[in-house]
């Protein structure tokens, strides 16, 4: 029987490193071959699996991110801007599939991965989980399905401390029922609706901010007009969706075409819009 | 066998008043005895059946409210403040339930009340569907049986034409649950929330309001701990639970010792606060 | 101005008739030409206004459905199968969009459409409600991309009086998503579940039937996997929206090539799959 | 200042004991002051937090449950019936209060309890979760507030591996509605509903179990009539909860009576059912 593909994991000490080699050691299909830190970092030299609080599983940390790239079929990345940079080089040298979650990326920095997707694949997204990205694309094709009859809301819940409403995959999913609907989302927001607010204003998109305990994450959007509703809902009941949507996506990247993809991509539904 | 008990209706021609007689024309428990319109209704004389676009039912609408009254066992009564102090006259001196279903009534004007339910049963509710009273009596047990580590959420969804936010149900729920924590609303009140909002306020109760299509009427309280949530949920799908309120107020209140009653006496919970 | 499109109601006096009309009446899109009845129909010669208990609207119920298709722009038909297929007979040779709502049809019979659709336009559903279809159509795409470690489940609830469960639209639910798999519905049917069912089956599609009140039609197609879910939901609070799904079926056929089309061209979704 | 309340964990070894010994240390009411495993257990003599896996605390694991109760205010007990016995009598001698949330004991082995709730507190409860105690008690008082014109249906949803169907928390919900409504529910029950059912009989209270993915568990009351429906709803997100519920059971025990307890009394509703 052949080997499982090898996947490599950055930044192997944060909580996003240490969910992701959780998750290849549990999964059936891939394999961990390499984790990576920074030189200075406490855990280089150490078996990953001991440094996490377990027992050894036989892989040591490195700070030789060019070889532990150079290993894998893959290599799953939620760290820095500059580093992912980095890690992009080696993995178009070495073309192995580069899985990239880091966020906040300047437009510059992103067109510079331009040039390593001609050599390898890459696959970057915002957020990984499957569930949200699939709400995303699913949003925008009913949207553009349904006239204004239908009004939209988009009803989100978190825990108890976040700081900011509505949540950015709130207003990510209003710009894609705004880019259904071919209207700017910054005309039609309706927020913080309080008072003596008027009827509600046809077109508009409306958004409410739940805020309570230690919810995950809970995002509804809902059409309703006159007699019916549809509502897609996604929950989140564990941050781990986030890594189990990276694995999807190099086990989706691997003997695939170079190229810049994201996880509409993966889930098959980039074209379809 | 006896006859059913017979009921009044004022206000006939009204919107709430044609729900109420095909209410107790669809009953099995009560039977129409009257139905009163003001003297220079057009509809007075006529059949009330006929009137309201069907067949005759043998019940003519008269403007004599004393007489209609002191045939029935119960009057329900869902007109203005002036009207209402009237028959409560007639349904004092009558022995009659009256059902009251009036809003915008002054405290001097219920203050008026009081000497007739001394000699009648007077049930009187700003809302008359069981379901909300009886949220709102939950409400308060269990904002009273649990702490502050339970984030109190009201969330409310109605149709595409309500002008104000958070709805007066909402707000009473709100009030509900401030009552069972012992603080009071104004302080806690957390509405309109958007944009950096901060971490959430321990003890705060939270508003959200939901609009779109022709939603009757949606209510959930929602308590949120770490781990676990308790909700609270009230849907209306259909206007005539007001009426269906009425007439159950009306049943529960013929034999009965006279006094002033609420919708919780009758749903048997007035008591255990 | 132009005038508006005009549209013929078949069936006029039965319950989907009278809808289908006061639908009509109150559309700015569309405007009322003819209401057809058998022959020997006490309505037939009266004004279809006053025959539904309202003022008269300048529209008798005539037996000439020849004429009164002739005359229209489309004809919408809940009616039986035989009259159906006279009626498209009607349409195909005055170039009428014919919308046809009428259940129960045999391959046969559906066959006997055919050359019609080859001289007009025919838009036929078994459920014309908008968002019954479109929820039958993210099923299957959504079911399509996600794979076996989301678990299917299909949930509905109605009123107390459906005599079987799951309802008939939660079968076409879990074809759909049976369709996207890529399996057949019959070998992942899990129903009924009570007792010690053991776990769960992977790639079993489940189904379960709630009863109570008067509740029009809720579904609910939930993928569940560990750490998130997406649910696509659907409720139905007024059965009206039978009827504006039919006028919409009309307004999107007028002007467009002859053919035989679904509910799911008329959303544009049809070829997208 | 005083110090905190003292707790001793039994079975620190288990799931649920090193739940409880997490929760003791992150609560600022309670502090941790013994941790008990059976005598011949591999963590007898070491560090409780370095044996699970984290750095000292300061409390070795004994065998000795006697010395280690004594030294408490309260011991919280998810164990086995034997074990607890004995615990029982050593918290009895001690005047330490008792949480047990040990399962499967016998009529036989409660009564064996007697005695020592003569001596102390004792807290016993088959679900230590506030919030599906809280529910129950609100079920039974809804079910006796509301006629059969309220269908009652109990919806619940776990995670894919269980193995039996409805829950026994859903069993248990069902046998508080039953309760309240003074009927007996092996007569009313209606499970596994499926095929040609008939209409929903009057006063039946029916159960529907969805599995899927990861879901801890979900439990909805509905109580539906004609407009208007009622639901009582529990989500449980994480097992915590229940070791919460032990915490608080053993802070509202502290300095009370002797007496044999459960939840419902902790949660300050046992008397007003």
């Amino acid at each position: 029987m052949a080997e499982l593909p090898g996947v490599t994991i950055t930044g192997a000490s944060g909580r996003m490193g240490q969910m992701l080699i959780r998750q290849v050691q549990a999964s059936d299909r891939l394999r961990l071959v390499g984790a990576v830190e920074r030189p200075d970092h406490a855990w280089v030299g150490q078996d990953v699996g001991a440094a996490m609080g377990g027992g050894d599983i036989g892989i040591r940390v490195t700070d030789d991110a060019k070889a532990a790239i150079s290993a894998a079929d893959a290599v799953i990345d939620f760290t820095a801007p500059a580093a992912t940079l980095d890690f992009a080089a080696h993995a178009a040298a070495a073309g192995a599939v580069h899985v990239i979650g880091t966020t906040g990326m300047t437009d510059a920095e992103i067109a510079q991965l331009a040039p390593f997707a001609e050599k390898t694949v890459i696959v970057r997204a915002g957020n990984m989980s499957l569930g949200v990205n699939l709400l995303t694309q699913l949003t925008r094709r009913v949207a553009a399905a349904l006239d204004a009859d239908f009004d939209i809301e988009i009803i989100e819940a978190h825990h108890n401390r976040k700081v900011d409403a509505p949540s950015g995959t709130a207003l990510m999913l209003g710009e894609a029922a705004a880019a259904g609907r071919g209207v700017s989302l910054a005309e039609v927001s309706d927020r913080g609706r309080d008072g003596m607010t008027g009827a509600r204003r046809r077109g508009d998109i409306g958004f409410t901010a739940i805020r309570g305990g230690d919810i995950v994450g809970e995002h509804d959007v809902m059409f309703a007009a006159d007699g019916e509703r549809i509502i897609l809902r996604h929950v989140a009941s564990d941050r781990s969706v986030f890594a189990r949507g990276a694995l999807k996506a190099a086990l989706w990247g691997i003997g695939r075409a170079p190229g810049a993809y994201d996880m509409l991509d993966v889930l098959g539904l980039g074209d379809a819009g």
